[in-house]
């Protein structure tokens, strides 16, 4: 069933295409997945099927899945003639307008839309945690770097901004939120799942050495993230409030936290039906890190740097500040936090990485 | 096939839900052929479906047909418990957003999502110059007020800005293209339509009096246009070349020529399945000219006809600009046009009235 509320409806990623150009490490990610996608296709029995469905669960603007999107279809058509329909769809905040540019090809990624005959897009403004299209009506559900947002944010963190740093009861309750919300999302694509379609999935998690984004061999960047607004706090530019206010509604599972639901049989999602054929992790370097390595200009580095991580937190840190700021004064004092991390990267560059660890799981729902 | 171009990508609705608010008389339009909706369910054979698929064809911001949409889904849950599949489509610059934002219910108007369970919302980005969904996806194909837009301006008009002005040769290439583009129009449906599917639409047209949108019994809309558009040209506020520019790629069928292909059964139309189940035209009142009746305001009157002239002529008129133009001269140009006409409404508001003369039509595909 369909709900008419979305899940954190105020966090948003950047619009206007600017979410695809500042996260190019993102398509990196979708990029190295692609032979799990080609796998998981080539899989399936397509030969009862009069159509195709894939869904991008969590595809902001749509443009660091369009090569994976355009492989994908390029396999299905390879085998049969059937109509293939693309489903991007995001939160009801996502910005559709830019996701339809990047579909219908008016912006400088180049579409899939229009290689291959009876392909259609559509989008949806369901995010993972409501059912998106209906049951049995999808064959493969994709999904990168989204599934981290929970559905709601169990507490505030009272010392940092994000699981990662959380101690105690706090910890414990963003672990019950990661797994309720996790047999959620299992669940709805459970029901939405044609018997024998697949899910390919990368989601952000820890990996068995403790990895986690930002935090593989440098700088953990969640803590700088919470260091640089604590001494906000420190120096009076913002509240004991906006200090806790600031606590991200995501959660990284580790692997074993994403495979639990599928080693015990008598799981609701085993009961679904769902199986887990592959499950792995990998760090895909941060490009601009790298790239750094090469040019050793930090300051173009930081200046590089900055704009990534702002794409995904700054509406998080925004709202954070009291509503009764005036926004001008908000405004200024978001500019300031990223100035201030910003200064730090380019005076010591070494170390800062914002590395991507990621979960990468194909999920079968049994015939 | 779906293709990456749009037809007229330069012409948009105004966005932001101003134009379900501007449009009211538009939902009455639709509101008028509900009963065809229902009429046209109740004459299905729903018991062979899987699923059921409306598409709202030429939707803009989704408000006007919100009211039709959950009568329509009322209906075919009261007979079945398969998925509703709900497609709202429209050119790739349509405000997606906006349309979300309506769909999802975070506007003022009521949304149908959350009535009742399995229905699911989709917006598409493909005009109905394309095929929106999958050879015999469709069930029920609607559209109200759009598809009077040609996919093409056949030529400029020397001295009118819209096709009931035309004349000779310059006329002839609007019915030819209005001929055209109707064909391809339902040509696509009947590869969409799934067989006992309908197509109930609504569309601007010439009535068996001669009678069209703005041209009923007072003062002739499109006339008043030319004329103060032509005042500029004489009074050398636009050149030549702006004043022909402006001419609305849009051509209103008489009731004959939206029934010929349906009357010749050699015709393509024809041999693709569709059949003319019901055709009739009506004319829907002028809200803002009805309340001037009572209230007898004539500068409320003026202030509130005004903007909903605007909300679907602004972007060819300040189209037909040349881009040379400073933006401000062009927005300020622009001002001034819809402020001497708003000035002459409130001075003589007697016969001004954007009355609707619709082509009522239900078209079935055989089975």
């Amino acid at each position: 069933m369909s709900s008419t509320t979305s899940h954190s409806d105020n966090i948003t990623m950047a619009g206007g295409g600017l979410y695809s150009l500042a996260t190019i490490g993102a398509k990196h990610v979708i990029d190295a997945a692609t032979p799990m996608v080609t796998g998981a296709i080539d899989a399936m029995d397509l030969g009862a099927l009069d159509r195709f469905t894939v869904s991008d669960m969590g595809c902001a603007d749509g443009g660091t899945s369009l090569e994976m999107v355009r492989t994908a279809i390029g396999k299905v058509r390879g085998r049969t003639q059937i109509p293939i329909n693309v489903v991007y769809a995001d939160q009801t905040g996502n910005d559709y307008n830019a996701l339809c540019q990047t579909v219908y090809g008016h912006t400088p990624f180049t579409t899939w839309l229009g290689e291959h005959s009876d392909t259609f897009p559509f989008m949806s403004g369901t995010s993972f945690y409501n059912q998106v299209v209906a049951d049995g009506a999808l064959n493969l559900g994709f999904s990168a770097t989204a599934m981290h947002w929970l559905s709601e944010k169990p507490c505030d963190i009272s010392d940092h901004v994000q699981a990662v740093g959380a101690k105690g009861a706090e910890r414990e309750a963003f672990v019950r939120q990661g797994a309720k919300d996790w047999e959620t999302i299992l669940l709805l694509r459970a029901r939405e799942l044609a018997p024998g379609g697949r899910l390919v999935l990368m989601n952000f998690g820890v990996d068995e050495e403790g990895r986690y984004l930002g935090n593989t061999d440098g700088i953990n960047m969640f803590d700088r993230f919470n260091e640089n607004w604590q001494q906000f706090l420190s120096d009076g530019v913002i509240t004991e409030q906006e200090y806790k206010g600031m606590t991200l509604p995501q959660y990284y599972n580790s692997v074993e936290e994403f495979s639990a639901p599928f080693k015990d049989p008598s799981s609701p999602v085993s009961k679904a039906g769902l199986r887990l054929e592959h499950v792995e992790t990998r760090v895909v370097r941060c490009p601009f890190a790298e790239d750094f390595k090469s040019h050793g200009d930090s300051a173009k580095f930081a200046s590089e740097y900055i704009p990534t991580i702002r794409s995904w937190n700054q509406s998080i840190f925004a709202g954070a500040l009291a509503s009764s700021r005036p926004e001008q004064e908000r405004a200024e004092l978001i500019e300031n936090y990223y100035g201030t991390y910003e200064s730090q990267v380019r005076e010591n560059p070494q170390g800062h990485a914002m590395d991507y660890v990621h979960c990468y799981m194909v999920i079968q729902k049994t015939a």
